[in-house]
């Protein structure tokens, strides 16, 4: 079995900790069972080794997702990168061009796409061997997860099923993404299932499912053309289309982690970070990422999350309506953690006259690792070491940069920074436009400097 | 008649808010007629102004309030200023002795003592005129004013009253300080008024009180033993224990501004700041004087309050007890608004080996203004010009500091900054102990330097 692991989703979901350049999946808000914290890709990931450890795993990602994944599941991870952000229709489309044109997986195998974010135990994934079977037994093209729905939630999709006899799947007679409140009130007094995002198809008709868009199997192709591919769910392409389904019931815990309201449910500590709590608090999390405190009196049933970009402050079942009210703020990420470390921007000014501003960052790089040689065009930069050393790349040449240094970086100045114990420093920007994207790359081999040093 | 201003207060009550440099009767939280925003001391002074244009206004507050009691009320204000933070009853003596003292102001005259944090209308002062009269027709040595109680408060002192025929003032039979929960109730059953906290005496009351402790009037001689003045309300030692006080009853509005809960009544918009709210908040105040954005969603009946020092979210009621909470936190204030201009600390990052640590800070220093010629025994200092000009003194010499400038400070060098037209430059501290204290101020007088601009 291949499977297909989709690391999708949008970074506002779980805003403020999630932004563009951190998305939910890599929250480490779980633990595992030796307690330590983990995200949500982690622990799926584990549990997918645990249940299948012969699988083949791949995860279908965005390019951006690159550094979190290699970082948090390793360089074993097996990837494809979409050139874009698209929906799952696209997404499977291309992971399964990869497995059929570059890794020539034969017609006949099985392929089970899994979604990153539910929250369940690890008899879910003893469900993907019943569902192979079922797929054999039924002919049907695709078989789903049945998960029993727990209230009328206009946020999936449902499925009308009949059993077959002597069998433990049913067949699909009827498939609504999505519907009304009205609805989905009928559809689960009628016994109609959640569709849990889990398709377990055979390689031929991943296949059929490409030819029909670009006319031939070519991962090339189909990468290429990515952007021209419906923006549209598998369920909306497949699921909704398609005569040929049957699904597996699965009875067991099944949580949707896309939303605070049902992340902190999963959460063991009520708490993270600099919190005091009144005792009068009941059913509330408060996680607070930045420096200063978050006092919290006489809460009920709330969610406080504090970081870099934003304060959230809601009640848990609110909390399900947020994006909306996120989508209407338009700053840049805060923070970030790169292949190289992380930053965080800690002052933006604007000029009382001009157009001229300022940006002020803490930017720490770990031992072992380089910032990528660099120049920008429309910023002088001041950098201030205040912690550990590190070599100082000009124009070519390097010199040794340690605490209390301070370094001047003109405009169109390449410049890059490596070092082997790791080192911090304060970033002063000035310039018109202060954007990551004001950057242009240069090759540097960092290699024989940085020998010697763990660089994991 | 003399009136004395108590500009008193924690600086915990409006956390985050206020803080130790920032006392609660200086935030901008209240509206004008005109709606521009005021802060109590403003408001209280104004309506003072409007009611006796002839009155003395004497402010008593501590060294620390001299900044903002300038800025806000501006240099007319006669202030006396304690030499150290205790309690209403030296405060009132200090205030006293600077009256008969130093403005040797007659034995005959009348006192009017007032608090700066009740939300008023008008119609409270007009009561000092009644007030004035019943000390006169009553003999009594204060006159108090008896608010109507509006629920069982334990914070309150009682006073128990029983009217005088043909008089509008009643003679306190019994007075309470501060009494439990079930006798504040039955209290309030029997009539019982709150001390509003505006004492009307003579001044050859407040002589004797003044002789009793130091056996002379001196105001000189009080301020150098005022650490030795009993550190108590003037409810304490002297409502509670004297037999001769009477109370002009006040029917009007009167709201104690030292909780969110009844600050936030008086506010006339919910929100300030960068604030997203979800349509379904209700009786929610949200306060963010950060550069992120809060989103409130489902919120009843709360306050949320951002500020450098911290973030509070309560629900209003219980914010009443938040000051147990606040005084667990020993964070040093991350903002403050000086005579100069203002700072805000924006990282404070201790090294990983060793006992070196950094604090960087955006200060902006006001057109006209001045930094204090200093130096610095346990730091160093890098300062990045980002926006305006400035002169830069070091060591004596003066040079010019424009936008892009990197001046970088050794320990123990002397070093000042002037400005005619107004300078931000973000300021990198290393060292080891990098508190406000650490410093040694020099004279330098940059008159010439800045004549021609407006200092006020």
């Amino acid at each position: 079995m291949k499977i297909i692991l989709l690391s999708g989703g949008s970074g506002k979901r779980l805003w403020p900790l999630s932004n563009e350049a951190r998305s939910k999946q890599f929250l480490k808000v779980l633990q595992d069972e030796e307690g330590n914290s983990e995200s949500m890709i982690q622990r799926i990931y584990r549990q997918i080794r645990q249940s299948r450890p012969d699988a083949d795993v791949l995860i279908a990602a965005s390019e951006a997702q690159s550094d979190p994944i290699r970082r948090q599941i390793g360089a074993q991870a097996e990837t494809v990168f979409e050139p874009s952000r698209r929906h799952t229709y696209p997404a499977i489309l291309l992971a399964g061009a990869y497995l059929l044109d570059k890794k020539q997986i034969g017609e006949k195998e099985v392929i089970a796409v899994l979604p990153v974010d539910p929250y369940v135990e690890q008899d879910y994934f003893e469900k993907l061997g019943e569902m192979e079977q079922a797929l054999a037994d039924s002919g049907a093209q695709v078989c789903l997860l049945g998960v029993r729905p727990t209230y009328p939630s206009e946020k999936y999709g449902y499925m009308t099923g009949e059993p077959v006899e002597g069998k433990n799947y049913c067949r699909v007679t009827a498939y609504a993404e999505k519907p009304g409140l009205e609805t989905a009130r009928r559809l689960v007094e009628e016994g109609g299932r959640w569709n849990g995002g889990v398709f377990v198809m055979r390689a031929c008709f991943v296949r059929e499912l490409i030819e029909k868009e670009i006319g031939q199997v070519s991962f090339d192709r189909l990468y290429e053309q990515y952007d021209r591919l419906p923006c549209n769910s598998f369920d909306y392409e497949v699921s909704e289309k398609n005569a040929s389904l049957v699904y597996i019931p699965y009875e067991g815990e099944w949580k949707d982690m896309g939303t605070w309201n049902t992340l902190t449910e999963r959460m063991e500590k009520p708490d993270g970070g600099f919190v005091v709590r009144g005792e009068a608090c009941r059913n509330t999390h408060v996680i607070n990422e930045l420096a200063i405190p978050v006092v919290a009196l006489g809460l009920r049933d709330m969610v406080v999350v504090a970081s870099a970009d934003g304060i959230l402050v809601s009640d848990k079942h609110a909390s399900s309506y947020m994006q909306r009210y996120v989508e209407q703020i338009d700053n840049r990420p805060m923070y970030e953690k790169r292949q190289w470390g992380e930053y965080k921007v800690l002052d933006i000014a604007p000029c009382r006259a001009g157009k001229e501003n300022s940006l002020t960052k803490h930017l720490h790089v770990e031992a072992g690792r380089s910032l990528s040689y660099q120049a920008h065009e429309l910023r002088d930069e001041v950098w201030t070491i205040i912690d550990g050393k590190g070599l100082f790349l000009l124009d070519g040449e390097i010199r040794e940069a340690v605490r209390g240094d301070v370094l001047y970086i003109p405009k169109g100045h390449k410049h890059g920074m490596a070092t082997r114990d790791g080192v911090d420093f304060i970033e002063v920007q000035l310039g018109t436009e202060l954007v990551e994207e004001d950057i242009e790359r240069f090759p540097w081999d960092w290699d024989e400097f940085l020998t010697g040093t763990d660089r994991a």
